[in-house]
C-alpha cells in the first residue's frame, strides 16, 4: 500500500475537488475490493478485460446493494435491467470492448456456475454484469478477438493495487483527443466519527479533442487533431463502504455526471455513459431464513457528501486514466498522444 | 370494527383472489391510517375531496417510506417527482378532481406550516400529494369549486372506519360505464409468525362500458350505452405494515395495474392510472443526529405476497367502489346506474 | 398463407378480445416481418433459439423506430439500454434460454459485421437485441449448450409461416403449470380506410400453477401441482405497421402487462416480464445527407385501438403458446402437462 | 431587438463555450417565443412569477412537442407526468416560488377554460406545467403571498424582449452565495442550410457558496459567507425551432446538467434541478381528423449540435441571471451579494 495519497494527476499538481482522498487514491480505499486487468496487445489489438471484484465471498449468495444511472444510453452493456428492479449485484463487474461483452457474460455466468453449482430453475439464474466501450479507432475491434479466458484472467488477476492507464479495459481507447484508459480515485467521508470511502473507477473512452478543461482552467489539446464527434464512451462505477439503499446509489451514480461535464463532456449523442455505483456495508442474502432483515443505512441528511465525492473521483479518476497512458500507435496509422507529456510540455 | 371482513362485492358472493381480508377489509387495517371524506353535491356539481392520513403523528418530521407507479401518465397528480427521488411522503394524500388540485396542495401546505411553523429555506418546504380524477362527465368541473375548506374537511373528517362508493373525490365519477367511487379492501400476510396487512384505496373513474369483467367470469354492461373512449383515471393508493424499500413500493404499486387489468381494463390512452404505495413501518426523520439509521426490511424471496395482495386489493377496491355507488343522476341530463342494481338483477 | 383467421386457441372455442385478427392471426401478418426456430432437443436438453427479423433489408443502415417496457426486470435481456436511448432497432431480435444470450450476441454481431464491413469506430458499433426465458426446469440449463450456430439457424429459417409451441426459444419452457412455448397472434386496425396491423409473439415460461384464467373464466390447473412460486419470465414482441414514434412504442409495449394479468399474473418477483414493441412503417437510415427527415405518425386521439390490440394478442399469443404444445417430459423426472390435454378433457 | 449578441456575461468578457448566441442571446430568439414577469417586492416578500408563452396562438388546441429530464427531483413541479407520457405541452409555462405552485395551476387552467370553454370530459381536462425554487432566504415564503391575478400578470406581460435578474420568480432567489435570479441565452445552429436556434431561460437558486466557477477558471466566492448545503433548486427550460420528437427534446433537457456542472455545481440533495424543453417546429393538434400525421424531425447524426448548445446556454443564462442581479437586502437581516460587484472589482 502507498499511504501517500499521490494519484498521477496530483503529481502534476492538479487537484480536483477539496475532499481528502484515501490512502491509495484507489477504489480499493473501500475494503474488500479488489481489481485486475488483463491486456491484450498483438498486432491490430489493443484490448482487454478490468475486473472489478466487490468482496470476496461468494457474491451470489451475499450480494451488493447497487444502482446504476444511464447518462447515455448510446451503449451495450449487460446486467442493468436487473440491477435496476432487484437494487443488488451479484456478480464480479467486468470492463471490457463493445464486442468483448458476450465472453464477459459467459465467464461470469460459468464462474458463478463453478462457485454455486446448484443455480438452476430452483434457484434462479445470475445476472451478469458486463460494461463496455468502444476501443476501435487504436485495436481491431471487428476481429472479436477477446474470450473467456481473458475475462477469467482479468477476475483472477484482481488485487487491491492495480494498474491505471493503457492497461485491461482501457488499453486501446482514447479521451478528448489523447489517449484514455482505465483511472481511479477515492475520497474520504467522516460519519458519526467514523472514516468512510467512496472509490470509483472509470474506463475513459469519451469527450472530443478541444473540449477537455483541466482543473485549473487550462484546455489541452492535442496538436494537429480536427475536431470530431464524440463518441467512444466513459464507464464510470463507485464504490463506497457507506450502508445505503439503492435509491441513494441511483443518486450518487447520478452525479458522476457532474464530474464528467466538469471535464468539458456534454455527454455526447454516440458516447455509451453510465455510472455504476454500489454499497460493499451490507450482504444481502441470496435465500434468508428471515422475512425481515436489520440493516442500517444512511440518513439523507448529509448525503451531498457522497454526491461530492462522486463527481470528485469521477474527474480525477479520467485525469488519472489519462496521465497514466503514454502515447500509443494502433491499427493502422491511428495515434493517440498522451496528456502526460502535453502537461510536461505545458 | 366490523371484525367481519366483508365487503360490499363479497356481500355479493363475489371474491377476488385467494387471500384473506383483514377485519375491516379497508385499507385502515393497516394501523395508524385514517380516511376522511368531504362530499360536495349542489347543483350541478358532484365532487369532493378524500383524505388518507398515513399516520396519526407529525408526517412532516416522521416521514414514511413511499414509492408511486405511473401506470398511464395522462394525469395532474402533484407531488411524485419528490417521492421518486426521495423515496418519502411526507404529508397526507389527498384525492380530489382534476382542478381540485390546487386547493388540496394550498391545504396541505397550511397543515404543515401549522404544524411546523419553522418550515422555511433552513428546514425545507413541504411536498404535498394530491391525485385526481376527473369527474366532469357528472360534475360542473369547470366551476372549480372545490375549496381549501373542502379539502381541509376531508383531513378532518378522517378516522379509521369510512364510507365507501360516492362520497368524497368518488362523488361523481364512473366506472365502466357504470357509477364509480371510492372503494377498499385489505388481505393479510403472516411474515415470522407475525399477521401483516396490505390495504388499498381506489379513487375508481375508468373502463370503457362493455369492457367490466367480474371474477366470476361475468361481464356486466349498462344498458344502452354506446361504446366510449376510456378515460377518467383511477388512483390507486396502497398501504402496508410489512417494512420495505421505496424500490420494492414501486415494485408493489406496478402490481395495482395488474388488478385492473383483471377487471377488464387495458390503461386507455385517457385515463390517469396511478399507483401509490407506502410503507408505516417505520418513521424516517426529518432531522437526525445521526447519520447511519437502523431499519430492517423484507428480504425480497417472499414479496410475491405482497404483489398478490396489491392485484387483489384493487381489483376488489373497485369492485367495492362500485357496488357501494347508488345510480346518480348529474349535471345536464347525465346518469350513471349502478353495478349493484346490476347484480341485483342478474 | 393460411387465410383462416385460427389459432389454437380458437380452434378451442376461446376468443379474446373484440378485434379482428389479420389472415394467419400471426404476428407475420405484418408485411415483412419473418420467423425462424432452431430447436435444440437432446439428452437433457430441451432449448433453442427463435429469431424475429423485422424487414428483410439491411437493418444496421435501415433501423426500425422501437420501445421496450420493463413490466418486471428480473431479466437478463441484452440490448434495451440503447434501444431506450435511440428508439431504434438495428438488428434481428433473438429470443433463447438465460445462459444463451451470449451466443445471441454473437451471432447478431457476426451477422451485422458481414452485412456490413465497414462497422467500426467510425461507423459506430451494433446494439444486439437478445431477450431471454429460464428453461432450467425442463432443459439442463446449466450445460450452456447453445452455440453461435443454432442462434444463426433460427436467423436463417425465418419465413413468413412458422410453427407455434415447444420449438426454438419456446422449447422447454413452462406456463402457469402447463408446457409453455411460442405463440403468436394478431388484431386488424382501421386508420384512414386502410389495413394496419398489430401482430404480437411472445416466449410464454411465466404464472404459478393454479392462477390461469380462461377468456371464458375457468381456471385449468395442472393435476397434482403444488402451488410454486411464479419465475421463469415472459417476452413479448409487438410488430405493427401504424407509424408511431417510440414514445408512442413503448406505451404500447406497457399494454402487453394487462394481457398477462387478463390471464392470471401479478408480475411475480422472479418472472422478467418484458414488452419489446417496434413499429415496420419507417426506416432510420443510419446514415442521412438531409438533418431533417419527413415522416409520418399516429395521432393520439385512436391510439386505443393499438392498446386494445396488445393486450388481445398477448393474451391470445400466450394461450396459443400453451395449447400448441403437447406435454413434455425433461430433465431428470421434470413434466409439464399440456393444456390441450385439458381442453379437451373439461 | 438589440442585434448585438451581448450578455451580461459577455459584457464582462466571459464567453460559454464557441457556438454562436442568436441576435437577443435569449430564449425568444425562437420565434414566437415571449417572456413575462410579475414582480412582487413589499415588506419581507421578494417573489413573483415568470412566464414562457411558447407561441401566441392557442396552446391547448395546437400543442408542442416537449419533454423534461429530472436532474435532482427535490422539487414540487406541476404537470411533469403527463408530459412524460404525451409528449406534448400544452398550457405556458409558469416559474414561481414553491408555495406558488398551486396559484400558477389556477391561473393556467382558467386561462385555458376561457380560450376553450369546451374543455370537460368530453374533450379532456388541461395539464398547468408550473416550475419552482424555494426563495425562502430572502423572501417570506410561508405568507404563500402570490395569487392568481400575479400569475395572469406575468402571462399578460409576455413580450420578445424581457429582463433578466431580481424579476419575477428570480426575484428572490441566491446562487452560489451570490443574489440569483431569471436569466437567458441563446445559440445558432446551421442545418440544411437553414438557420436554427435553441434558447434556454433559467431560474437559478442553486449552488454552494464557493463552488462556483467562471469560464476562465476564477472561483468567486460571498466573503464573510460559510458554506451551506446546496439547495433552493434550478429550473431550466430550453426552447427550439429544430424539429424534434419528445425523445430527443428528453435528451437534450438531460444536457442541462452538463451546464449546471460546469458552473461548479454537483446537485446537491436539497436542489430542485429540473431541465425543460420543447420545440416550436410543429402543432400537434389537440383533435385531428386525420389518424396519420406529416411531420419532419431531426435525424440524431447532428444531435450534438442541440446537446452542446443546450450545456452552453444553461451555463451563460445562469452566469446572465447572476450578473443582472444587484445586491439585495431581504427578510430580516438576510442578504446577497451581486457576482457583478465581485466581477467589477476582480
Amino acid at each position: 500500500m502507498r499511504p501517500t495519497n499521490v494519484s498521477p494527476v496530483r503529481a502534476h499538481g492538479l487537484i480536483c475537488g477539496a475532499m481528502q482522498p484515501g490512502p491509495r487514491n484507489l477504489i480499493t480505499d473501500v475494503a474488500g475490493i479488489t481489481v485486475g486487468h488483463k491486456t491484450v496487445i498483438d498486432g491490430d489489438l489493443r484490448t482487454g478485460f478490468t475486473a472489478i471484484v466487490p468482496h470476496q465471498g461468494n457474491l451470489f449468495l451475499d450480494k451488493l446493494v447497487a444502482s446504476s444511472a444511464v447518462i447515455n444510453g448510446f451503449g451495450k452493456s449487460a446486467g442493468l435491467i436487473q440491477v435496476e428492479e432487484l437494487g443488488t449485484l451479484e456478480t464480479p463487474i467486468l470492463l471490457t470492448n463493445t464486442f468483448g461483452v458476450a465472453e464477459g457474460i459467459h465467464a461470469l455466468i460459468r464462474r458463478e456456475l463453478r462457485q454455486n453449482p446448484q443455480i438452476d430453475r430452483a434457484k434462479g439464474t445470475v445476472n451478469p454484469v458486463v460494461m463496455e466501450c468502444n476501443d476501435g479507432y487504436l485495436s481491431d475491434i471487428n476481429a472479436i478477438a477477446l474470450t473467456e479466458e481473458d475475462a477469467n484472467a482479468a477476475l483472477v488477476a484482481a488485487s487491491e493495487d492495480f494498474e491505471q492507464g493503457s492497461v485491461g479495459a482501457g488499453t486501446g481507447i482514447s479521451c478528448f483527443g489523447f489517449k484514455g484508459g482505465i483511472g481511479s480515485a477515492s475520497r474520504q467521508i467522516e460519519l458519526e466519527e467514523r472514516t468512510f470511502t467512496l472509490g470509483a473507477l472509470v474506463q475513459a473512452n469519451f469527450g472530443r479533442a478541444g473540449d477537455l478543461v483541466l482543473p485549473d482552467g487550462r484546455r489541452p489539446s492535442p496538436e494537429g487533431m480536427a475536431a470530431q464527434e464524440e463518441r467512444g464512451s466513459v464507464i464510470i462505477v463507485l464504490a463506497t463502504d457507506v450502508p445505503l439503499e439503492s435509491r441513494q446509489l441511483k443518486r450518487i451514480a447520478r452525479r458522476a455526471g457532474a464530474g464528467l461535464a466538469r471535464l468539458g463532456s456534454f455527454y455526447g449523442n454516440g458516447s455509451g455513459d453510465i455510472g455504476f455505483a454500489f454499497s460493499t456495508a451490507h450482504k444481502i442474502p441470496h435465500n434468508s431464513e428471515r422475512d425481515l432483515i436489520a440493516r442500517d443505512y444512511m440518513h439523507e441528511g448529509n448525503i451531498d457528501l457522497l454526491f461530492q465525492a462522486a463527481a470528485e473521483t469521477t474527474q480525477e479518476a479520467v485525469l488519472n486514466a489519462m496521465i497514466a497512458s503514454p502515447a500509443m500507435y494502433g491499427k493502422g496509422t491511428s495515434f493517440r498522444p498522451s496528456l502526460k507529456d502535453w502537461l510536461d510540455q505545458n
